[in-house]
C-alpha cells in the first residue's frame, strides 16, 4: 500500500528557492506577488501534488462554508426537488451541503443536529421527522447564534425562521372543490398529524366541511405513513366501508395514485364512483388515468428560498433576531380525477 | 445583533478551578479523569454553551469524516434511492455526507471534484454527468491516495473502483422478451450514449436483434435527455413514423410511462398496438395501466455497496491498489405493457 506524502508550502518554497510566505501568498493569488511568480508557484504546486486546504483555512476563519440539511428521507420526489433547490442556491454562493436523513425518527434528528453542530456547519436547514415532539435539540444553535431555517414541516408558532406554504388554505381549496363537485362523504388520507403540514391540511378539510354544513366524521380521517403498502391498505379499507365514500383527498400524489389503482382494480370508475384528489403536483399526477387533481407545491422554490434566507443570515445580510416566516404560493390544479361536473367548472 | 461568544476549555477551567488539560481530557471522556470530575466538566460545558469541535479534532487527525458524493441531479427517483443507501451506510459508520449535483454537466463535475478535495473529504462517490468526456479531474484523488468509487454511471474499462449492474445483459433480456412476444420493429429510447449505462443497454438491444436476425435500423434509436418534455416529444415522433413500430424499449420507467400516456391519448392500445418496456422498477411502473415491464434495478443496494466499499478503503480494511468492480444483479420483470401472448409466457 502506498503512503500518502503531504506536500507543504515549505516543499514548494524549497523547490523554487522562495520564501514560504511568498508561496502562501502566491497560492492565494495575492497580487502582492508578481504574476509571473504566481504562475510558477501554481505550476509547481500542481506538479508536486499540493492540496489546497480549504478545510484548515476555513477553520482559521471560524467558517466551514458548509450548510447542514436534515430531511426525513431522501427517496421522496418532494424532498429531492427541495434538495435540488437548496443545492443550486448554496453552491452558487460558495457553500457545500452536508446532508442527513432522520428516517422520520426524532432520535436520529437529535443525533444529526448535534453532529452537524460539532462539524461546524455555518447554518442548518431542517424538514422535521414524523414523530418529532419539540425543538429542544435545536436550541443549541440559537445559543451559538447559528442560523437555522425550517422548511415545509415546521412548528408554526415558534420563533425560528421558516419557509412553508399555507397548508390549511390548500386543504380547504381541495375539499371545497370536492364539495362543489357534489361529494358529501369525503375521506381524508393523511400522514402523521404531529406535523403541521398534515394538521393544517386536515384543518382546511374540516373548515370546508363546516362551511357547507357537512358533519365531520372522525372515521373518515385515516392517518398512515403514506408508504406504498400503507396507501394500498387504506384504499382497501375504504372499499370495505359500509356506506362507501364518494371522494378521497390524499395528502400526497403518489399515495393518491396508489389508491386510485386499487379502486380501478376493484372495478370502480374515477371520478364517477369515487373522486380522488392528491397533493404536490408530482409527475405521477399527470401520468395517472384520469389525471389527478392536486395542489401545485413548489418544492424546488421552497428549497431555494430557505437556502437564500439562511445564507443571508450567515453573511449578516439579514438580522437573525427578526424571525421571518416566508409563505410561498400553492395552487389548486383541477383535473379529471375529481371532475364529476366537467362543463360547469372549467 | 448579538455577538457569538466562543466558550473555550480555558473558560471552563477557570470556572471549575481545574487545569485546562484536565478539562480537555474530561471533555474527551478520558478515564484518567475521575468520573465525578468528568460529570462536573460535562455539566459546566453544557451550561456554558461549549461547542465540541469535531472539525478541529478531525483536522488534527488528518481526517474529516466526510464523504463526498457527486450525482448528476437530485430529483430523480433512482438517484435518491441510491443516496438513501449511501447515507444509511456511511452514517452508521460515523461519516457524514457532503453532496453536490453536476446538473449533468462535466464542467460542474470538475468544479465539485476539486472543491471536495479541498474540503478534505476522506473519499468520494461519483455518478457521472451526461457529457463527461474523461476522468482527468479525478486523477488528483489517486495522487493523494484518496479512495474513489464510481457507481452506476462509470467508465467500465478504467482502473477505478466501481459498482454497477450488467446493463448489456439487461438490455438484451428486455429486447429478447419483446421479440419473443412477436415484436419486430422495436424503437429504443435512450439517454446520452456517452454514458456506459445507456451505451450498454443499447449494445444489449443490438445483440438481441442480431441473434434473431432482425436488421438494426439506426432511425429506431432515439437519443434524448429523458426529461418529461423530451419523452413526450419522442413519443409524438414515434406516432408519426411511417411504418409504425410495434414496440418501445425506454431506458427509464418514468419516461416509458410518459410515452405510454401519449400513445393512449392518441387512441393506441398497449400492448396490442405497441408494447412498452421501461427500466428501473420505479413505483410508476406498478401504477401505470397496464403495469410496465421493466428491469429491477437496485438503487439503494448500489448506494450501500459503494459506500461500504469506500469506507473499507478509507479505513484500510481493503487495498486501494486492488481495483474492484462490483456487479449487482438486476432482473427482468414482465408485466402487462408487453404481454402480447400472456398465456405462453407467464
Amino acid at each position: 500500500m502506498s503512503t500518502r506524502k503531504i506536500v507543504t508550502i515549505y516543499d514548494i518554497a524549497e523547490r523554487l528557492k522562495l520564501a514560504p510566505s511568498t508561496i502562501s501568498r502566491g497560492l492565494q493569488d495575492n497580487p502582492a506577488v508578481n504574476e509571473k511568480t504566481r504562475k510558477r508557484i501554481m505550476a509547481a504546486a500542481a506538479e508536486m501534488g499540493y492540496r489546497f486546504n480549504t478545510f484548515a483555512s476555513n477553520l482559521r476563519k471560524q467558517r466551514s462554508n458548509m450548510i447542514g440539511v436534515i430531511v426525513p428521507r431522501l427517496n421522496s420526489y418532494f424532498i429531492s426537488s427541495m434538495l435540488a433547490g437548496i443545492e443550486k442556491e448554496i453552491n452558487s454562493a460558495g457553500y457545500d451541503m452536508l446532508i442527513s436523513q432522520s428516517l422520520e425518527l426524532e432520535a436520529n434528528e437529535i443525533k444529526y443536529a448535534r453532529a452537524m453542530l460539532n462539524n461546524r456547519v455555518d447554518g442548518l436547514i431542517v424538514n422535521l421527522a414524523a414523530n418529532t415532539r419539540n425543538l429542544d435539540h435545536f436550541q443549541e444553535y440559537s445559543r451559538h447564534n447559528l442560523p437555522l431555517v425550517f422548511v415545509d414541516r415546521v412548528f408554526e408558532d415558534d420563533d425560528f425562521n421558516k419557509v412553508m406554504i399555507n397548508n390549511s388554505r390548500a386543504g380547504y381549496d381541495i375539499t371545497r372543490h370536492l364539495i362543489e363537485q357534489g361529494c358529501r362523504r369525503i375521506v381524508h388520507l393523511t400522514g402523521s398529524l404531529m406535523r403541521n403540514v398534515y394538521q393544517e391540511r386536515k384543518a382546511g378539510y374540516q373548515r370546508a366541511l363546516a362551511e357547507f354544513q357537512i358533519p365531520y366524521d372522525e372515521e373518515l380521517v385515516l392517518e398512515t405513513e403514506l408508504t406504498e403498502d400503507a396507501s394500498a391498505a387504506a384504499a382497501e379499507k375504504i372499499l370495505k366501508m359500509k356506506n362507501r365514500p364518494d371522494a378521497l383527498f390524499v395528502s400526497n400524489d403518489m399515495s393518491a395514485a396508489i389508491c386510485m389503482k386499487v379502486f380501478k382494480d376493484a372495478g370502480l370508475h374515477i371520478p364517477q364512483d369515487i373522486a380522488v384528489a392528491g397533493f404536490n403536483n408530482e409527475i405521477i399526477s399527470r401520468l395517472s388515468d384520469p389525471m389527478i387533481t392536486t395542489i401545485n407545491y413548489p418544492g424546488e422554490e421552497m428549497g431555494r428560498t430557505a437556502a437564500r434566507q439562511l445564507i443571508n443570515l450567515i453573511e449578516h445580510k439579514s438580522d437573525n433576531d427578526l424571525t421571518k416566516s416566508i409563505i410561498l404560493k400553492s395552487q389548486l390544479v383541477v383535473r379529471g380525477s375529481t371532475l364529476k361536473k366537467p362543463t360547469t367548472n372549467l
